[in-house]
C-alpha cells in the first residue's frame, strides 16, 4: 500500500476531536451538553448580507478575479479607512477566509524549515498551517497571570535565530481574549525592523474590544509598511464563518505580488460568499454596538461567576469572545472527557476545550480550558455552574 | 526589507497572464477580441443551484463540517452510483473547488522535494500546486501527433525513482481534451500497483466525454482501492466554477483521514456554495444533453474550420472543452501578443493561451497554442479566421 507523507501524519487535529465522540455519547443518554468549545458565534448574520445572495441576478455563476473584483476591494479600503487604517484595494487581496490568508502568508514568506515565533497559547490551527507549510512555529510563553499580556520583546529577542522570518500575534487574541496596547505594537514594530522580519496580525477579531480600549492594528504603525501582514476576516465580524472570505493585507508591493500567485493558482475565492461579504460592509454600526453590548455583558456574567469557584484563575478578556481559565486540577483534557462521560446537573453538561492544545511547548497550560462565551447568559450562569460542581467531586 | 521566500518567488505565473494587458490595451483601442484563453464557460448554471441559494432560510451563516455535511455526501455517492462508481460518504471530502482537493492530495501525500510524473501538456496550475507543496513535477512528453494519448507505459517506469510518490493524470485532459481508454487506464493501474504509488486523476471534465466514447474513472478500475485518488468539481460541470466546490475521493482511508486533517485546519468549505452544489445535483439529464450536444457542435466547427488553415496540427479532442494547435511559427507566446498588440480583422481579435505554460520540459510546445471551446459558433468561426488571416502575414 502506497504511504501517506510525513507531513500528513505530522498534521495536529484540533484539540477537541478527541472530545467529540463523547460529546455525541452524552447526547445519546439525553444530556444536555453546554457547548463552551466552539468559535461559531450564535449571533445573527447582518440581514442586508443574507438578503444580497437571496437577490442576486447570476445566469453563470463564474469564477471572479483571483483577488477579488476591484469594486469590492475598493470598499474593503473604505471599511479600513474608517478604522484609521490607511491603504488601497492593491494592498488587499480577498482569500477563502482568514485561514487561506494565513497560508498564502505563510507560503509567501517562509521555506521549509524556517522559524515563526508566536506568542503561546495560540490559535490552534497556526499548527496547522505551519506543518502544512513545513516551517516551525516557534513559542514564546505569556502568562496567565499577566492576562497573557505580551511577553517581555527581550523573550522574542533571544529565540531569533537565521531561520526566523516573522513574528505572528492574534490581536485580540484567540484563547486568550488579550487586546494588546499601542506600546505592545510598538515593541515589536521596533524587533522586526531591528532583525528585517516580517510581523504578521491576525487580526480578525478587531471588532471585538470592549471597556473603551481601542484596536491598534499593526497597519496603524508607521514605518514598519514592508513588515506588516495584516490577515483579516469577515467570520466572525458579521457572524458569516461559513462565508469562507478573508483578506491578506500589506503594503509591501513583493508580498502581495507573491500571495497572489498562490491566489491564482487556486483561481477565485467563492463568488455568492463575496456577494454577501461585500454587501455585508454596509451593516449598520448599531449591529455592533448591539453584538458589543452583548459580548460584554457575557463577559462579564462569565468571569463573575468563574470567580466564585474556589481555586481557579481567570484571564480577563478585553477582547474577542474567548477566555483562558485556570483550574485546579491536574490534566484538562481527562476532565473535559469526564465531564461529558461520568457528570451532569439534572442531566445538564458541558463541553469545554482543553487548553494544552494551544500551546506548542509540551506540558504547559495542562490545567487550563478555553471557554467561548458564544452562548446566552442564562447558559453561560448553567455552565459555569457546571463546571463548580463538577470540580467539588472530580478528581485526577 | 525582509524578504520574501524561495517558494513565493519560484511561484509560477498563470501563462496568460502577461498577456492581459495588451487584451485591455485592444479594448481600450476599440478592439473586439474573442477570448479563446480562458476555461470559464458560456454555459448557464443549472437554474436549480442559482435559485437554491435565493430561498436559503439561514439566519446564521455557520461553519459546515470540514468535510462537508453528510447529507451532501451521501448525494456526491449517490450521483457517482450512477457513474458505476462505487463509494460511500465516507470516501469523500468536500473543498474549496477541485484546486484544494489537488493541494489536500498533494500534502497527504509527498513531502518536501518528492516527486509526482504526469503526462505534459498539462493543467498549467499543477505547477503551482506544486511549488506550493514543495514537491517535484516530473513530465512525461505525450504527442500532438498521437492526439495526446497515454505515453508509453516504460516512459513512465523509467522515471519511477526513491521519491516518486504518485502518477496524476487529467481525464479527459486540460489542455488536451483527450480521454483516456480503459487500457490506458488499466496499464496505469498495474504500474501504480506494482511500484506502490499513488494514482490521482483529476476528473473534473468527467461529464465532458464526445462521440458515444464513455469515461472511465479510476474509482471504477478494480485492485487499486488502496493506489487511487480521484479529484473532482463542479465547476465545469455545472458551470459553476465560482461556487468553489470539488471533492477528494478516495477508499484509501489513510488519504482521507490525512486529507481530513488539512480540511480542518482551514476549517469549512463555503456554506452557500454548498448549498447551490447540492442543488445541481438534482439537474435533469436534458441540461447535460443539451450542453454536450453544443459543446460536439462547437468542437466540429472549430476543428473543421482549424483545419482548413495550412501549416497547422490539430489534435481532435474526445472530451473537456479545449484543443491544442500546432502553427506554423516558431514563438506563440510572441504571436498571441502579436495578435492583441498589431493585428485585427474589421477591428476584431483574438487571445489565445500560449502552450508553453502547460509543458514543464523547457523548449516544448513553444509553436503551439490552447483554445478553449467556451464561446458560440458564430464567435468560433470568426475567431479562427481571425487566425488564419494572422498567419500569412506573420513572420515571427
Ligand atoms: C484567531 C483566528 N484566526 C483565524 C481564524 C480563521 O477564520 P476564517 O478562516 O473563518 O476566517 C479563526 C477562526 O476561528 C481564528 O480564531
Ligand atoms: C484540469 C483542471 N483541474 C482542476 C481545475 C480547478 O478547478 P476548480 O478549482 O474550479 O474546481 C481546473 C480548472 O480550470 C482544471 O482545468
Amino acid at each position: 500500500m502506497p504511504k501517506i507523507s510525513l507531513k500528513g501524519q505530522s498534521m495536529p487535529q484540533s484539540p477537541i476531536r478527541k472530545l467529540v465522540p463523547y460529546a455525541e455519547n452524552a447526547h445519546k443518554q439525553g444530556k444536555t451538553v453546554y457547548y463552551l468549545n466552539i468559535g461559531q458565534p450564535d449571533i445573527k448574520t447582518p440581514q442586508i448580507a443574507l438578503d444580497a445572495v437571496k437577490i442576486h441576478s447570476l445566469d453563470i455563476l463564474a469564477y471572479t478575479r483571483s483577488e477579488g473584483s476591484e469594486e469590492y476591494r475598493k470598499k474593503i479600503a473604505g471599511y479600513y479607512y474608517k478604522k484609521q487604517i490607511h491603504v488601497t484595494h492593491d494592498d488587499i487581496i480577498v482569500t477563502t477566509g482568514g485561514s487561506e490568508a494565513l497560508l498564502f502568508a505563510f507560503g509567501s514568506i517562509m521555506d521549509t524549515d524556517d522559524e515563526i515565533i508566536v506568542p503561546e497559547p495560540f490559535y490552534a490551527n497556526y499548527n496547522g498551517f505551519s506543518t502544512a507549510s513545513n516551517v516551525n512555529i516557534v513559542p514564546v510563553i505569556s502568562k496567565i497571570e499577566d492576562n497573557f499580556a505580551l511577553p517581555p520583546i527581550e523573550e522574542f529577542e533571544k529565540l531569533i535565530t537565521p531561520k526566523t522570518k516573522a513574528i505572528l500575534i492574534c490581536n485580540p487574541g484567540n484563547p486568550t481574549g488579550y487586546l494588546y496596547s499601542k506600546e505592545e505594537i510598538k515593541q515589536l514594530a521596533s524587533l522586526v525592523k531591528k532583525h528585517d522580519l516580517f510581523l504578521i496580525a491576525d487580526e480578525v477579531y478587531r471588532e471585538f474590544a470592549y471597556d473603551g480600549h481601542s484596536h491598534y492594528s499593526i497597519m496603524q504603525e508607521q514605518g514598519i509598511e514592508d513588515n506588516a501582514i495584516m490577515i483579516d476576516s469577515v467570520s466572525k465580524r458579521y457572524s458569516m464563518c461559513g462565508a469562507r472570505i478573508g483578506y491578506l493585507v500589506s503594503k509591501n508591493k513583493a508580498v502581495i505580488q507573491t500571495a497572489l500567485k498562490f491566489a491564482q493558482a487556486r483561481l477565485s475565492p467563492p463568488t455568492f460568499a463575496q456577494i454577501a461579504s461585500e454587501a455585508a460592509l454596509e451593516t449598520p454600526q448599531s449591529y455592533f454596538d448591539d453584538v458589543i453590548h452583548e459580548y460584554v455583558d457575557r463577559r462579564n456574567i462569565l468571569i463573575e461567576e468563574l470567580q466564585k469557584i474556589a481555586g481557579i484563575k481567570v484571564a480577563k478578556p478585553n477582547g474577542a469572545f474567548y477566555c483562558v481559565v485556570q483550574l485546579p486540577i491536574k490534566n484538562a483534557d481527562n476532565f473535559a472527557q469526564w465531564l461529558l462521560e461520568h457528570f451532569d446537573v439534572n442531566g445538564e453538561t458541558v463541553m469545554v476545550a482543553p487548553a494544552a492544545g494551544f500551546y506548542s511547548t509540551p506540558g504547559v497550560g495542562l490545567n487550563q480550558i478555553r471557554i467561548a462565551y458564544v452562548l446566552k447568559k442564562e447558559s453561560l450562569i448553567k455552565a459555569v455552574n457546571i463546571i463548580k460542581e463538577a470540580l467539588k467531586v472530580y478528581k485526577d
